[in-house]
């Protein structure tokens, strides 16, 4: 670690990010969120809008540091804050073509999130985008990994908002403001899923301290035999919960650094009347949803392998035995392989398949050590490092075939300076061999779906929301509560 | 060089371009056009345009292949074509936010031109860009350098024009096309330049004939000792062509990758008042307008030198010396290094002052032998290769501050499917040591300037603009022909 004026150093695990970061694989996360305009708001008000945000008078310092290496630093990463702060680079006004639906936008963001961020510079960007038919205005934000996990991103988006239609004089998401204990408190106790208590999905433990558990074993250099040797340690021990023998799939090549972008949204509602009339969680009916879903995908592609998809599911989990890391007692991360059932044809079988997998592994899990859960979160956290060293080290099948997240969002609604936020969908990053990511949020009813994925291998992408979409609805239909 | 199955070679300079790339230095040339739309055109006029050209049925070969690299080539670049080729990803429909002023265009432009373009996929993109609030439409066009240069970039634009305000069903630039001699005749006749034939700069040796020339001292490996030991010789024999006395500025120093651009056209006719009055050619006026707008940009930001900048300026001339490297007895391309007098405050002073170096630098150009043209014409063709070469040969201070390059377009109006071209602006590349490119076009009796710098090293681009209209201004007054 180097210690010199105006430069602080970086973390293991962020320089990890920064150093697994290539033309192909970007190491940003993202966000897109829509909101609708306030009454009486007048033609030029996503100029205002894009304006105030751009007269912030004073920016946070996680939006003022970039990466740096010099002579100076002996080589090492250190951050620095930009001395040619340029909020114009960052902040930016956009607009739709015409006709204006989401498919312009959804094409727009995908191309955003393509384009990778300089490290001479802050590692955000902010795109203010106007010019949808129905009027609401989009926001796409992307984060370097280095800086944030996409967890962390979504709590940074929430906690600029109120739940206050009239508030107004509320500065931009990266404007640096006093530290408002109440208000965080809230952002956090929005954050708590509301049905899922019982088998609650990702994730009450701060990233830091993750990011702390992930470095215990992690050095400086990147991600080094050390993690790996845990790793395969934990994985020997084979459970339910662990899986190295995934089917090869369209989704497991090598990327390009093009990405598309696909977003929805169904009501949770929706998804909970499946969940209660089958006894299984809401979780459960995600996943039957994406794995109905990926089999129609596959299927029509002629490229469904005759094993079952396996995903990878960050879960969050007590932690209750001796030796726990967590000196507050609270929760822990876990990564859960999940049998997705895409050999199955009947839905309500494959939804049954799923909730016994998921259960099992939960299961298994809870009978870790902590040591094996830190393992099991590596691979969750940072497959982009760990999944190129598993190959390193000789395990050349995929250890899973792709990572599905549920990130409980805020549960009510939300406002920034009177524009009502009506939806919120993370956009995730593709690495080499796992060319899909899905990353579902629930926010005020609604579940929101956000998928992104290598614009090469995966094409047709937006086919999936229509997959998935038919697939809640034979969910409906099989469980009958359609 | 190899020879494989569906794999062409790359030749040297194209290579050179190719390995010259990172991430600070893209090395694309682009162009901006802008159209008036046809009469009755209705408000799916941009949409159709762009699905029109998206539904290409035939794409030419150069907008089809990319370079690669495996073990099958041994390690060395070759041209493979794309077997995924996905148009979509290419040819993109855009639009500008509110209000669509020539300022939002601009800074699109400058974003378009910053990203940089992935070898998996062939390397060009172009952008359909609609809302402008006067309704005229942009096309942003993109290629790699190692496809085409800066000239032939333009051509290939212009060829796919007419002069037909009445002709329809014209294909995309990028579409496969017969090839019609006389279409092509006229191309080149229109690129003949009115008003400068005595004093033509670029150019009309074909893009593959200079390349030829700069390959004869290149090898394989990109740019090697060879031609720098070349270029010193004839740099040796210093003349006033010759500079290697350049003072540091602002421009430069070590570049970002992000870029922007500033464009206006200005009437040839007011160019050519001056340039009569005082006998010196329009192609002096446009370095006086340049170097009087540089005086009063870098004296407001504090950084105006005391000895004059030093313009590189690629010229065209007769070689008719014995020897003659081309057989035909056509124009070669040379390089003339032009003191711009930014340290003269007077602006007839600073007019005359370049009329007589350019002049010297002709002449000595003229009395030089083929193989020192060659060299010369290198240091403006390939800058990018040329000065960090002259670099790693110890030679520390710029040899020159910019380059300047004037390249002669359509005389008439020109049409595309009944949209009437009314500008067209070239977008060059800025490499490290070099900040700002100043490439300058004619078309239909106006003369377009266009600005490309780093966004960090070139701070408000856009003032020069406004500096370049009132050098013309006082030009004008200076002249008396006000």
């Amino acid at each position: 670690m180097v210690s010199l004026p105006g430069l602080t150093p970086i973390d293991p695990t962020s320089t990890a990010f920064l150093l697994a970061e290539n033309r192909h694989m970007p190491m940003h996360v993202g966000g897109l969120q829509l909101f609708e305009r306030p009454k009486g708001a007048g033609p030029d008000y996503v100029r205002s809008m894009f304006e105030h945000m751009r007269d912030t008078a004073e920016v946070s310092p996680l939006f003022l540091k970039h990466p740096h290496r010099s002579a100076r630093t002996a080589g090492a990463l250190v951050w620095r804050n930009d001395a040619h702060f340029d909020i114009e680079h960052h902040l930016r006004h956009s607009a739709l073509p015409q006709p204006g639906r989401v498919r312009e936008l959804l094409e727009l963001v995908g191309r955003l999130h393509s384009t990778r961020l300089a490290w001479e510079r802050p590692l955000w960007e902010m795109h203010v985008i106007e010019g949808l038919a129905d009027g609401r205005i989009g926001l796409y934000t992307k984060l370097h990994h280095a800086l944030v996990d996409g967890v962390s991103a979504m709590r940074l988006m929430a906690s600029g908002l109120s739940t206050d239609p009239d508030q107004r004089e509320m500065p931009a998401p990266f404007a640096l403001q006093p530290r408002k204990p109440r208000a965080v408190d809230d952002a956090a106790a929005a954050l708590a899923h509301p049905a899922s208590t019982a088998s609650r999905l990702l994730t009450e433990l701060p990233a830091d301290a993750l990011r702390s558990a992930l470095a215990i074993t992690a050095d400086a250099a990147g991600m080094p035999g050390a993690l790996v040797r845990t790793l395969r340690k934990g994985l020997r021990n084979e459970t339910s919960a662990v899986s190295l023998a995934a089917p090869r799939t369209i989704f497991n090549q090598s990327i390009t650094g093009a990405r598309r972008f696909a977003a929805q949204d169904w009501e949770v509602e929706r998804l909970q009347a499946v969940s209660r009339a089958t006894g299984t969680t809401i979780n459960d009916v995600v996943l039957a949803m994406c794995s109905g879903a990926m089999r129609t995908y596959l299927g029509e592609l002629d490229a469904l392998p005759d094993a079952s998809l396996v995903s990878m599911v960050p879960v969050s989990l007590k932690v209750k035995q001796a030796g726990d890391p967590n000196p507050d007692g609270g929760n822990a991360i876990g990564s859960v392989m999940v049998r997705l059932a895409t050999d199955v044809a009947d839905p309500a079988e494959r939804l049954s398949t799923i909730h016994r997998s998921m259960k099992d592994g939960k299961e298994a899990l809870s009978s870790m050590t902590p040591t094996q859960i830190v393992a099991m979160s590596a691979i969750g956290m940072a497959p982009s490092i760990v999944v190129p060293a598993l190959r390193l080290q000789g395990m050349v099948r995929p250890p899973f075939n792709l990572i599905i997240s549920n990130v409980p969002g805020p549960r009510s609604a939300q406002y920034w300076n009177g524009s009502k936020l009506v939806g919120a969908y993370p956009a995730s990053i593709p690495i080499n061999g796992m060319a899909l990511n899905i990353t579902c949020t629930s926010y005020n009813g609604n579940m929101a779906f956000g998928l992104t994925g290598c614009r090469r291998a995966v094409p047709r992408l937006q086919r999936l929301l229509t997959h998935l979409d038919d697939e809640l609805a034979a969910l409906e239909s099989a469980a009958g509560v359609a």
